[in-house]
């Protein structure tokens, strides 16, 4: 006897179109570059969107899983550079992938709304650790190890402080004190960054 | 023939009375800490300092000039430093103050919240910059100078860059991150920092 089990989609799942997800990303993003994450709603950004409220509830349970997955779609591939063969040629590329990321007309206005937000909603301040903070971090420890496999940082590198060190200087300069980044300030941030890794 | 002049309070000049000043400077904190910049009112705060709204407006012509004047007073005497007599001792006793000013029970909500409205309004922007961001750089200018009389920083060091690494990190990890600072985290940024400026 032989048991014949047929393929098909689960009665009841969702199936989510990709063109209609991209439809409704984008217009997480318009919503948050225009009014702020504290006064976004699911209704506003159906109705961009143009979609109903039901496309984004069977997507994410709610506002916040909604707004957190899209940035984290967006942010995470940002933070991946290259291997270009040497520390210096890799720590240019990831302050400039963090500038690039900050400078973004997507997200320059969005990063500084969603950190004053999440001061006053721990239960987002951790989510976006967890999907965007963590696995940025995560990338960059991968370029770090990269330059001990190489021989050109320590076995013994403070990856915590490493990390803080490379993406701290950009934000502070561009998005809190909204002060120039003049050409050659990445490259002078680099120099600097060598010198504190110790190599 | 002898002019007499009496000394006396021209016509019409205001006097301010410090301990209204004090009181409407602690709602002004209170106000900005419970709803942030963008719904604070001069309304809202006359009436937490009990006092009329013609006496905020006896101090400041606008809301932005009360409440950056607030933060000002508040945020530039925190980026004093004692000579310690080293740059390792004036470099922990820096990023501390930092920490400190970051961690301030009045200021944590804060600084997020405003960089975030700034974003959206220049002229907040410049004028934090102006009255919060440059007195507390050239204090830190000071602290560096002094160790590159001491012979332990070169003279032509970087005060551009060495003062956006002192502060970011910690900015970085408190308020964007919204990380743990481990008791040992201000010494190990230090080490990384005496590196990276060349001593």
């Amino acid at each position: 006897m032989m048991c014949v089990m047929t393929k098909r989609t689960p009665t009841g799942a969702a199936v989510l179109q990709p063109h209609v997800t991209q439809a409704i990303t984008d217009a997480v993003f318009d919503e948050l570059a225009l009014h702020g994450y504290g006064r976004l709603s699911m209704e506003a950004v159906a109705k961009r969107a143009e979609v109903g409220k039901s496309a984004l509830y069977r997507r994410w349970p709610s506002k916040q899983d909604m707004v957190v997955a899209a940035l984290s779609e967006f942010s995470v591939p940002l933070a991946e550079v290259p291997d270009t063969g040497s520390l210096r040629g890799d720590l240019l590329a990831t302050v400039t992938a963090v500038h690039d990321w900050l400078t973004h007309p997507r997200f320059a206005t969005i990063l500084p709304d969603l950190t004053a937000e999440a001061v006053r909603t721990p239960a987002l301040s951790e989510a976006i650790a967890a999907t965007i903070g963590e696995p940025r971090r995560a990338l960059g420890a991968v370029t770090l190890r990269r330059a001990v496999d190489r021989g050109e940082l320590p076995p013994d590198l403070d990856v915590e402080i490493a990390l803080d060190l490379v993406a701290a200087p950009v934000y502070w300069r561009l998005s809190v004190r909204r002060a120039e980044v003049e050409p050659d300030y990445l490259e002078r941030l680099v120099d600097h960054l060598l010198r504190a890794l110790q190599c």
